[in-house]
Protein backbone atom coordinates (compact mmCIF):
# COMPACT_ATOMS: atom_id res chain seq x y z
CA UNK A 1 0.00 0.00 0.00
CA UNK A 2 1.38 3.20 -1.70
CA UNK A 3 1.11 5.80 1.80
CA UNK A 4 3.33 8.59 0.56
CA UNK A 5 2.63 11.54 -1.93
CA UNK A 6 6.59 10.93 -3.42
CA UNK A 7 5.91 7.33 -4.58
CA UNK A 8 7.53 7.58 -7.61
CA UNK A 9 4.33 6.16 -9.20
CA UNK A 10 2.41 8.64 -8.14
CA UNK A 11 4.99 10.80 -9.27
CA UNK A 12 4.90 9.27 -12.87
CA UNK A 13 0.90 9.34 -12.99
CA UNK A 14 0.88 13.37 -11.78
CA UNK A 15 3.65 14.03 -14.69
CA UNK A 16 1.14 12.78 -17.06
CA UNK A 17 -0.95 15.48 -16.21
CA UNK A 18 1.44 17.44 -18.80
CA UNK A 19 1.55 17.35 -23.05
CA UNK A 20 5.37 17.28 -22.96
CA UNK A 21 5.72 14.25 -20.46
CA UNK A 22 3.42 12.29 -22.31
CA UNK A 23 5.22 12.73 -25.69
CA UNK A 24 8.53 11.86 -24.21
CA UNK A 25 7.06 8.67 -22.20
CA UNK A 26 4.76 7.46 -24.51
CA UNK A 27 2.72 6.85 -21.53
CA UNK A 28 -1.13 8.29 -20.87
CA UNK A 29 -3.42 8.22 -17.62
CA UNK A 30 -6.66 6.51 -17.58
CA UNK A 31 -9.11 7.35 -14.60
CA UNK A 32 -11.96 6.18 -13.41
CA UNK A 33 -13.61 2.78 -13.42
CA UNK A 34 -15.43 2.93 -16.54
CA UNK A 35 -11.83 4.39 -18.83
CA UNK A 36 -9.69 0.81 -17.32
CA UNK A 37 -12.82 -1.20 -18.13
CA UNK A 38 -12.77 0.07 -21.68
CA UNK A 39 -9.17 -0.61 -21.87
CA UNK A 40 -9.46 -4.21 -20.35
CA UNK A 41 -12.32 -4.52 -23.11
CA UNK A 42 -9.87 -3.45 -25.65
CA UNK A 43 -7.72 -6.28 -24.56
CA UNK A 44 -5.23 -3.56 -23.61
CA UNK A 45 -2.75 -4.18 -20.38
CA UNK A 46 -2.34 -1.25 -18.47
CA UNK A 47 1.99 -0.44 -17.58
CA UNK A 48 0.51 0.51 -14.14
CA UNK A 49 -2.62 0.17 -12.21
CA UNK A 50 -3.47 1.60 -8.91
CA UNK A 51 -6.55 1.09 -6.87
CA UNK A 52 -8.10 3.09 -3.83
CA UNK A 53 -7.59 1.38 -0.58
CA UNK A 54 -5.97 -1.41 -2.19
CA UNK A 55 -2.60 -0.04 -3.76
CA UNK A 56 -2.31 3.10 -2.94
CA UNK A 57 -4.44 5.63 0.29
CA UNK A 58 -7.63 6.81 -0.80
CA UNK A 59 -6.71 10.67 -0.47
CA UNK A 60 -3.10 10.15 -2.26
CA UNK A 61 -5.01 8.41 -5.37
CA UNK A 62 -7.53 11.73 -5.27
CA UNK A 63 -4.46 13.80 -5.13
CA UNK A 64 -3.18 12.79 -8.24
CA UNK A 65 -6.54 12.47 -10.48
CA UNK A 66 -7.98 14.61 -12.45
CA UNK A 67 -11.50 13.78 -11.70
CA UNK A 68 -11.39 15.18 -8.07
CA UNK A 69 -12.15 13.05 -4.72
CA UNK A 70 -13.49 9.89 -5.44
CA UNK A 71 -11.63 8.16 -8.19
CA UNK A 72 -11.30 4.48 -7.39
CA UNK A 73 -8.82 3.92 -9.91
CA UNK A 74 -6.31 5.52 -11.89
CA UNK A 75 -4.24 3.36 -14.77
CA UNK A 76 -0.93 4.40 -16.86
CA UNK A 77 -1.32 2.94 -20.47
CA UNK A 78 1.24 3.33 -23.52
CA UNK A 79 0.03 5.26 -26.14
CA UNK A 80 -0.75 3.75 -29.28
CA UNK A 81 -0.98 5.32 -32.79
CA UNK A 82 -2.85 4.20 -36.17
CA UNK A 83 -1.28 4.64 -39.66
CA UNK A 84 -3.93 7.13 -41.96
CA UNK A 85 -6.09 4.86 -43.49
CA UNK A 86 -9.47 3.35 -44.09
CA UNK A 87 -12.71 3.77 -46.46
CA UNK A 88 -13.84 7.06 -44.45
CA UNK A 89 -11.73 9.19 -42.02
CA UNK A 90 -10.79 12.50 -40.19
CA UNK A 91 -8.20 15.25 -40.18
CA UNK A 92 -8.14 17.57 -37.90
CA UNK A 93 -5.65 20.82 -38.16
CA UNK A 94 -5.82 23.36 -35.37
CA UNK A 95 -8.44 21.20 -33.03
CA UNK A 96 -7.06 23.15 -29.97
CA UNK A 97 -10.04 21.87 -27.28
CA UNK A 98 -9.15 18.18 -25.70
CA UNK A 99 -13.00 17.68 -25.46
CA UNK A 100 -13.76 17.94 -29.00
CA UNK A 101 -11.04 15.82 -30.48
CA UNK A 102 -12.26 13.53 -27.71
CA UNK A 103 -15.71 13.44 -28.47
CA UNK A 104 -14.91 13.13 -32.61
CA UNK A 105 -12.43 9.62 -31.77
CA UNK A 106 -15.55 8.15 -30.20
CA UNK A 107 -17.77 9.20 -33.27
CA UNK A 108 -15.18 8.33 -35.47
CA UNK A 109 -15.21 4.53 -33.55
CA UNK A 110 -18.94 4.56 -34.13
CA UNK A 111 -19.33 5.53 -37.51
CA UNK A 112 -15.97 4.84 -39.74
CA UNK A 113 -13.61 2.55 -40.44
CA UNK A 114 -10.46 4.75 -40.64
CA UNK A 115 -8.85 6.90 -37.66
CA UNK A 116 -9.38 10.79 -36.78
CA UNK A 117 -6.10 11.38 -38.08
CA UNK A 118 -4.52 15.01 -36.22
CA UNK A 119 -2.14 17.33 -38.12
CA UNK A 120 -0.71 20.47 -36.30
CA UNK A 121 -1.97 22.61 -33.29
CA UNK A 122 -4.42 19.65 -32.30
CA UNK A 123 -5.51 18.93 -28.67
CA UNK A 124 -3.23 15.87 -27.48
CA UNK A 125 -5.94 13.01 -28.03
CA UNK A 126 -4.49 11.17 -24.74
CA UNK A 127 -4.45 14.30 -22.56
CA UNK A 128 -7.00 13.14 -19.21
CA UNK A 129 -9.61 15.28 -20.76
CA UNK A 130 -9.73 14.02 -24.28
CA UNK A 131 -9.37 10.26 -22.97
CA UNK A 132 -12.52 10.82 -21.34
CA UNK A 133 -14.21 12.38 -23.89
CA UNK A 134 -13.37 9.38 -26.35
CA UNK A 135 -15.39 7.62 -23.65
CA UNK A 136 -12.55 4.81 -24.63
CA UNK A 137 -12.97 4.70 -28.08
CA UNK A 138 -9.03 5.72 -27.97
CA UNK A 139 -8.04 2.51 -26.87
CA UNK A 140 -10.00 0.66 -29.24
CA UNK A 141 -9.79 2.90 -32.07
CA UNK A 142 -6.24 4.72 -31.54
CA UNK A 143 -5.67 8.03 -33.55
CA UNK A 144 -3.25 8.89 -36.12
CA UNK A 145 -0.72 11.28 -37.02
CA UNK A 146 -0.09 13.33 -40.57
CA UNK A 147 -0.84 16.00 -42.59
CA UNK A 148 -3.26 16.77 -45.02
CA UNK A 149 -0.83 16.86 -47.66
CA UNK A 150 0.16 13.15 -47.34
CA UNK A 151 -3.31 11.67 -47.46
CA UNK A 152 -4.22 9.07 -49.53
CA UNK A 153 -8.19 9.69 -51.65
CA UNK A 154 -10.83 12.17 -51.58
CA UNK A 155 -10.13 15.00 -49.27
CA UNK A 156 -13.21 16.70 -48.00
CA UNK A 157 -12.78 19.65 -46.29
CA UNK A 158 -15.75 21.49 -44.36
CA UNK A 159 -15.83 24.77 -44.55
CA UNK A 160 -19.29 27.05 -43.80
CA UNK A 161 -18.06 29.12 -46.25
CA UNK A 162 -18.08 26.77 -49.27
CA UNK A 163 -20.69 27.03 -52.00
CA UNK A 164 -21.53 23.10 -52.31
CA UNK A 165 -23.68 21.75 -49.41
CA UNK A 166 -22.51 18.07 -48.34
CA UNK A 167 -25.04 16.82 -50.03
CA UNK A 168 -24.12 17.73 -53.13
CA UNK A 169 -20.93 16.78 -54.08
CA UNK A 170 -19.92 13.59 -55.51
CA UNK A 171 -17.78 11.21 -53.44
CA UNK A 172 -15.01 8.21 -54.21
CA UNK A 173 -13.56 6.58 -51.68
CA UNK A 174 -11.23 6.59 -49.81
CA UNK A 175 -12.89 9.95 -48.77
CA UNK A 176 -10.48 12.04 -45.77
CA UNK A 177 -12.91 14.80 -43.82
CA UNK A 178 -10.84 17.70 -42.97
CA UNK A 179 -11.77 19.91 -40.09
CA UNK A 180 -9.97 22.80 -38.76
CA UNK A 181 -10.97 25.44 -35.68
CA UNK A 182 -14.44 26.59 -35.54
CA UNK A 183 -13.79 30.10 -35.64
CA UNK A 184 -10.31 30.08 -38.27
CA UNK A 185 -11.24 27.17 -40.08
CA UNK A 186 -8.74 25.06 -42.35
CA UNK A 187 -5.52 27.08 -43.12
CA UNK A 188 -5.97 28.65 -46.94
CA UNK A 189 -3.27 25.72 -47.53
CA UNK A 190 -4.82 22.73 -46.73
CA UNK A 191 -8.58 24.02 -47.41
CA UNK A 192 -7.38 24.88 -50.88
CA UNK A 193 -5.44 21.48 -51.30
CA UNK A 194 -8.97 19.59 -50.72
CA UNK A 195 -10.78 18.37 -53.73
CA UNK A 196 -14.12 19.23 -52.45
CA UNK A 197 -15.28 22.27 -49.91
CA UNK A 198 -18.77 21.68 -48.88
CA UNK A 199 -20.86 23.35 -46.10
CA UNK A 200 -23.14 21.53 -43.68
CA UNK A 201 -26.46 23.34 -44.47
CA UNK A 202 -27.70 25.31 -41.69
CA UNK A 203 -30.74 27.77 -41.06
CA UNK A 204 -30.48 31.44 -42.59
CA UNK A 205 -30.35 32.72 -38.92
CA UNK A 206 -28.25 30.11 -37.86
CA UNK A 207 -25.03 30.68 -35.81
CA UNK A 208 -21.87 31.44 -37.55
CA UNK A 209 -20.85 28.15 -37.47
CA UNK A 210 -21.73 24.65 -35.66
CA UNK A 211 -18.92 22.49 -32.80
CA UNK A 212 -16.37 20.89 -34.61
CA UNK A 213 -17.13 17.45 -33.40
CA UNK A 214 -21.04 18.03 -34.12
CA UNK A 215 -19.96 19.31 -37.52
CA UNK A 216 -17.78 15.95 -38.01
CA UNK A 217 -20.34 13.47 -36.98
CA UNK A 218 -23.35 14.70 -39.62
CA UNK A 219 -20.30 14.72 -42.14
CA UNK A 220 -19.01 10.91 -41.24
CA UNK A 221 -23.01 10.44 -40.82
CA UNK A 222 -24.24 11.32 -43.92
CA UNK A 223 -20.80 10.20 -46.00
CA UNK A 224 -21.24 6.99 -44.76
CA UNK A 225 -25.06 6.33 -45.39
CA UNK A 226 -24.35 7.62 -49.18
CA UNK A 227 -21.05 5.10 -49.71
CA UNK A 228 -23.17 2.38 -48.40
CA UNK A 229 -26.09 3.60 -50.83
CA UNK A 230 -23.34 3.44 -53.49
CA UNK A 231 -21.82 -0.08 -52.48
CA UNK B 1 -15.40 52.00 -10.10
CA UNK B 2 -16.06 49.19 -7.39
CA UNK B 3 -13.01 48.81 -5.63
CA UNK B 4 -14.96 46.41 -3.31
CA UNK B 5 -15.46 42.67 -3.14
CA UNK B 6 -18.35 43.08 -0.70
CA UNK B 7 -20.56 45.38 -3.58
CA UNK B 8 -24.14 43.82 -4.29
CA UNK B 9 -23.18 43.54 -7.90
CA UNK B 10 -20.30 41.50 -7.46
CA UNK B 11 -22.53 39.60 -5.19
CA UNK B 12 -24.99 38.86 -7.36
CA UNK B 13 -22.97 37.54 -10.37
CA UNK B 14 -21.44 35.30 -7.68
CA UNK B 15 -25.19 34.30 -6.43
CA UNK B 16 -25.83 33.43 -10.07
CA UNK B 17 -23.14 30.71 -10.44
CA UNK B 18 -25.82 28.47 -8.69
CA UNK B 19 -29.23 26.70 -10.19
CA UNK B 20 -31.18 27.65 -7.01
CA UNK B 21 -30.35 31.30 -7.14
CA UNK B 22 -31.00 31.42 -11.15
CA UNK B 23 -34.39 30.28 -11.02
CA UNK B 24 -35.04 32.53 -8.05
CA UNK B 25 -34.06 35.53 -9.72
CA UNK B 26 -34.72 34.32 -13.61
CA UNK B 27 -31.64 35.60 -14.82
CA UNK B 28 -27.74 34.66 -15.60
CA UNK B 29 -24.70 35.51 -16.56
CA UNK B 30 -22.96 35.99 -19.71
CA UNK B 31 -19.42 36.08 -19.55
CA UNK B 32 -16.45 37.09 -21.99
CA UNK B 33 -16.40 39.61 -24.97
CA UNK B 34 -17.86 37.08 -27.20
CA UNK B 35 -20.96 35.57 -25.37
CA UNK B 36 -21.72 39.74 -24.60
CA UNK B 37 -22.12 40.30 -28.17
CA UNK B 38 -24.04 37.53 -29.06
CA UNK B 39 -26.73 38.93 -26.78
CA UNK B 40 -26.20 42.25 -28.11
CA UNK B 41 -26.94 40.88 -31.45
CA UNK B 42 -29.64 39.16 -30.28
CA UNK B 43 -30.92 42.65 -29.78
CA UNK B 44 -30.69 42.10 -25.72
CA UNK B 45 -30.24 44.88 -23.06
CA UNK B 46 -28.25 43.41 -19.88
CA UNK B 47 -29.79 43.95 -17.04
CA UNK B 48 -26.45 44.63 -15.86
CA UNK B 49 -22.99 44.13 -17.04
CA UNK B 50 -19.47 45.19 -15.45
CA UNK B 51 -16.36 45.59 -17.67
CA UNK B 52 -13.43 45.27 -15.98
CA UNK B 53 -10.86 48.63 -15.66
CA UNK B 54 -13.88 50.45 -16.37
CA UNK B 55 -16.60 49.79 -13.95
CA UNK B 56 -15.09 47.06 -11.37
CA UNK B 57 -10.73 46.17 -10.99
CA UNK B 58 -10.05 43.43 -12.87
CA UNK B 59 -9.04 41.51 -10.48
CA UNK B 60 -12.69 41.78 -8.60
CA UNK B 61 -14.60 40.60 -11.88
CA UNK B 62 -11.48 37.34 -12.44
CA UNK B 63 -12.80 36.48 -8.77
CA UNK B 64 -16.68 36.13 -9.70
CA UNK B 65 -16.01 34.82 -12.96
CA UNK B 66 -16.38 31.26 -13.95
CA UNK B 67 -13.66 31.73 -16.85
CA UNK B 68 -10.72 32.34 -14.21
CA UNK B 69 -8.77 35.52 -14.95
CA UNK B 70 -8.44 37.99 -17.57
CA UNK B 71 -12.10 38.07 -17.83
CA UNK B 72 -12.82 41.29 -20.09
CA UNK B 73 -16.64 41.44 -19.11
CA UNK B 74 -19.39 40.17 -17.47
CA UNK B 75 -23.61 41.42 -18.12
CA UNK B 76 -26.49 39.95 -16.32
CA UNK B 77 -29.44 38.84 -18.68
CA UNK B 78 -32.95 37.77 -17.82
CA UNK B 79 -33.97 34.22 -18.22
CA UNK B 80 -36.13 34.32 -21.51
CA UNK B 81 -38.21 30.82 -22.47
CA UNK B 82 -40.30 29.67 -25.23
CA UNK B 83 -43.03 28.07 -26.02
CA UNK B 84 -42.62 24.03 -27.63
CA UNK B 85 -43.38 23.99 -31.18
CA UNK B 86 -41.83 24.24 -34.65
CA UNK B 87 -41.87 21.68 -37.82
CA UNK B 88 -38.90 20.20 -35.63
CA UNK B 89 -37.56 20.44 -32.78
CA UNK B 90 -35.77 18.28 -29.81
CA UNK B 91 -37.07 17.31 -26.20
CA UNK B 92 -34.42 16.16 -23.57
CA UNK B 93 -34.82 14.04 -20.57
CA UNK B 94 -32.39 13.83 -18.24
CA UNK B 95 -29.35 15.33 -19.90
CA UNK B 96 -27.45 16.40 -17.36
CA UNK B 97 -24.51 17.43 -18.86
CA UNK B 98 -24.82 21.41 -18.80
CA UNK B 99 -22.01 21.27 -21.74
CA UNK B 100 -24.03 18.91 -23.84
CA UNK B 101 -26.94 20.57 -23.18
CA UNK B 102 -25.38 24.11 -24.34
CA UNK B 103 -24.25 22.32 -27.77
CA UNK B 104 -27.67 20.83 -28.34
CA UNK B 105 -29.11 24.70 -28.14
CA UNK B 106 -26.49 25.24 -30.54
CA UNK B 107 -26.89 23.08 -33.20
CA UNK B 108 -30.92 23.49 -32.80
CA UNK B 109 -30.34 26.80 -33.87
CA UNK B 110 -28.70 26.14 -36.65
CA UNK B 111 -30.59 23.25 -37.76
CA UNK B 112 -33.78 23.37 -37.00
CA UNK B 113 -37.11 26.21 -35.97
CA UNK B 114 -38.29 24.71 -32.74
CA UNK B 115 -36.51 25.04 -29.41
CA UNK B 116 -34.55 22.73 -27.23
CA UNK B 117 -37.60 21.33 -24.80
CA UNK B 118 -35.93 20.55 -21.24
CA UNK B 119 -37.69 17.98 -19.41
CA UNK B 120 -37.44 16.80 -16.42
CA UNK B 121 -33.40 16.14 -14.38
CA UNK B 122 -31.97 18.28 -17.69
CA UNK B 123 -28.63 20.74 -16.58
CA UNK B 124 -30.06 24.34 -16.41
CA UNK B 125 -29.75 25.88 -19.71
CA UNK B 126 -28.73 29.01 -17.56
CA UNK B 127 -25.75 27.89 -16.38
CA UNK B 128 -22.25 29.23 -17.43
CA UNK B 129 -20.66 25.88 -18.68
CA UNK B 130 -24.32 25.66 -20.77
CA UNK B 131 -24.41 29.31 -22.14
CA UNK B 132 -21.14 29.33 -23.21
CA UNK B 133 -21.58 25.82 -25.03
CA UNK B 134 -24.34 26.89 -26.57
CA UNK B 135 -21.80 29.80 -28.24
CA UNK B 136 -24.55 32.22 -27.70
CA UNK B 137 -27.38 30.85 -28.93
CA UNK B 138 -29.57 30.56 -25.94
CA UNK B 139 -29.54 34.16 -26.58
CA UNK B 140 -31.19 34.16 -30.34
CA UNK B 141 -33.09 31.11 -29.84
CA UNK B 142 -34.43 30.45 -25.83
CA UNK B 143 -35.32 26.95 -24.65
CA UNK B 144 -38.26 24.97 -23.58
CA UNK B 145 -39.86 23.70 -20.76
CA UNK B 146 -41.83 20.79 -21.08
CA UNK B 147 -42.68 17.20 -20.91
CA UNK B 148 -42.50 14.34 -23.43
CA UNK B 149 -46.16 13.76 -22.75
CA UNK B 150 -47.52 17.42 -23.41
CA UNK B 151 -45.90 17.77 -26.84
CA UNK B 152 -48.00 18.25 -30.18
CA UNK B 153 -46.96 16.42 -32.98
CA UNK B 154 -44.71 13.27 -34.19
CA UNK B 155 -42.53 12.16 -30.75
CA UNK B 156 -39.33 10.04 -32.56
CA UNK B 157 -37.42 8.54 -29.78
CA UNK B 158 -33.79 7.82 -30.57
CA UNK B 159 -32.63 4.74 -28.59
CA UNK B 160 -29.42 2.61 -29.67
CA UNK B 161 -31.68 -0.19 -28.90
CA UNK B 162 -34.09 0.19 -31.80
CA UNK B 163 -35.17 -2.05 -34.67
CA UNK B 164 -35.31 0.72 -37.18
CA UNK B 165 -33.20 2.83 -37.99
CA UNK B 166 -33.76 6.42 -38.28
CA UNK B 167 -33.63 6.80 -42.00
CA UNK B 168 -36.06 3.74 -42.52
CA UNK B 169 -39.06 5.72 -40.27
CA UNK B 170 -41.70 7.76 -42.52
CA UNK B 171 -41.69 11.16 -40.74
CA UNK B 172 -44.86 13.26 -40.12
CA UNK B 173 -44.21 17.19 -39.36
CA UNK B 174 -44.13 18.54 -36.58
CA UNK B 175 -41.58 16.10 -35.33
CA UNK B 176 -40.14 16.36 -32.08
CA UNK B 177 -37.18 14.28 -31.93
CA UNK B 178 -36.64 12.94 -27.86
CA UNK B 179 -33.07 11.86 -26.58
CA UNK B 180 -32.17 10.75 -22.88
CA UNK B 181 -28.89 10.39 -20.66
CA UNK B 182 -26.37 8.55 -22.67
CA UNK B 183 -26.10 5.25 -20.43
CA UNK B 184 -29.83 5.32 -19.28
CA UNK B 185 -31.70 6.82 -22.15
CA UNK B 186 -35.21 7.79 -22.24
CA UNK B 187 -37.57 6.24 -19.33
CA UNK B 188 -39.67 3.30 -20.21
CA UNK B 189 -42.52 6.00 -19.96
CA UNK B 190 -41.48 8.21 -22.72
CA UNK B 191 -39.95 5.86 -25.23
CA UNK B 192 -42.94 4.23 -24.84
CA UNK B 193 -45.43 6.48 -25.88
CA UNK B 194 -42.94 7.88 -28.79
CA UNK B 195 -44.29 7.69 -31.68
CA UNK B 196 -41.16 6.09 -33.30
CA UNK B 197 -37.98 4.60 -31.67
CA UNK B 198 -34.96 4.98 -34.14
CA UNK B 199 -31.62 4.30 -33.68
CA UNK B 200 -28.79 5.95 -35.64
CA UNK B 201 -26.81 3.42 -37.29
CA UNK B 202 -23.28 2.89 -35.96
CA UNK B 203 -20.43 -0.05 -37.15
CA UNK B 204 -20.46 -3.34 -35.79
CA UNK B 205 -17.57 -2.88 -33.68
CA UNK B 206 -18.95 0.67 -32.71
CA UNK B 207 -18.88 2.10 -28.72
CA UNK B 208 -22.05 1.33 -26.76
CA UNK B 209 -23.72 4.68 -27.43
CA UNK B 210 -22.64 8.13 -29.44
CA UNK B 211 -22.58 11.56 -27.50
CA UNK B 212 -26.14 13.29 -27.19
CA UNK B 213 -24.99 16.16 -28.43
CA UNK B 214 -23.59 14.17 -31.64
CA UNK B 215 -26.65 11.62 -32.11
CA UNK B 216 -29.29 15.19 -31.57
CA UNK B 217 -27.40 16.61 -34.30
CA UNK B 218 -27.15 13.63 -36.55
CA UNK B 219 -31.32 13.29 -36.06
CA UNK B 220 -31.60 16.87 -36.79
CA UNK B 221 -29.32 17.06 -39.53
CA UNK B 222 -31.05 14.31 -41.30
CA UNK B 223 -34.87 14.88 -40.50
CA UNK B 224 -34.15 17.90 -41.73
CA UNK B 225 -32.51 16.92 -44.64
CA UNK B 226 -35.67 14.47 -45.87
CA UNK B 227 -38.39 17.05 -45.03
CA UNK B 228 -36.93 19.41 -47.14
CA UNK B 229 -36.73 16.29 -49.41
CA UNK B 230 -40.76 16.06 -48.87
CA UNK B 231 -41.46 20.10 -48.86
Amino acid sequence: MITSPHNEKLKLIRKLHERKHRARDGLFIAEGEDLVEAARDAGLEPELELVAGEDVEPHLLDAVSTLGSGTRVIAVHRQRWSEPGGDLSVYLHGVGDPGNVGTIVRAAHALCDGPVVLGPDCADPYSPKAVRASMGSVFARPPARGRADGLAGMLVALDGAAEASLGEVAIEPPVVVCLGAEREGLPAEVASAADARVRIPMRTDAPDSLNVAIAAAIALHELRNRMAGHG
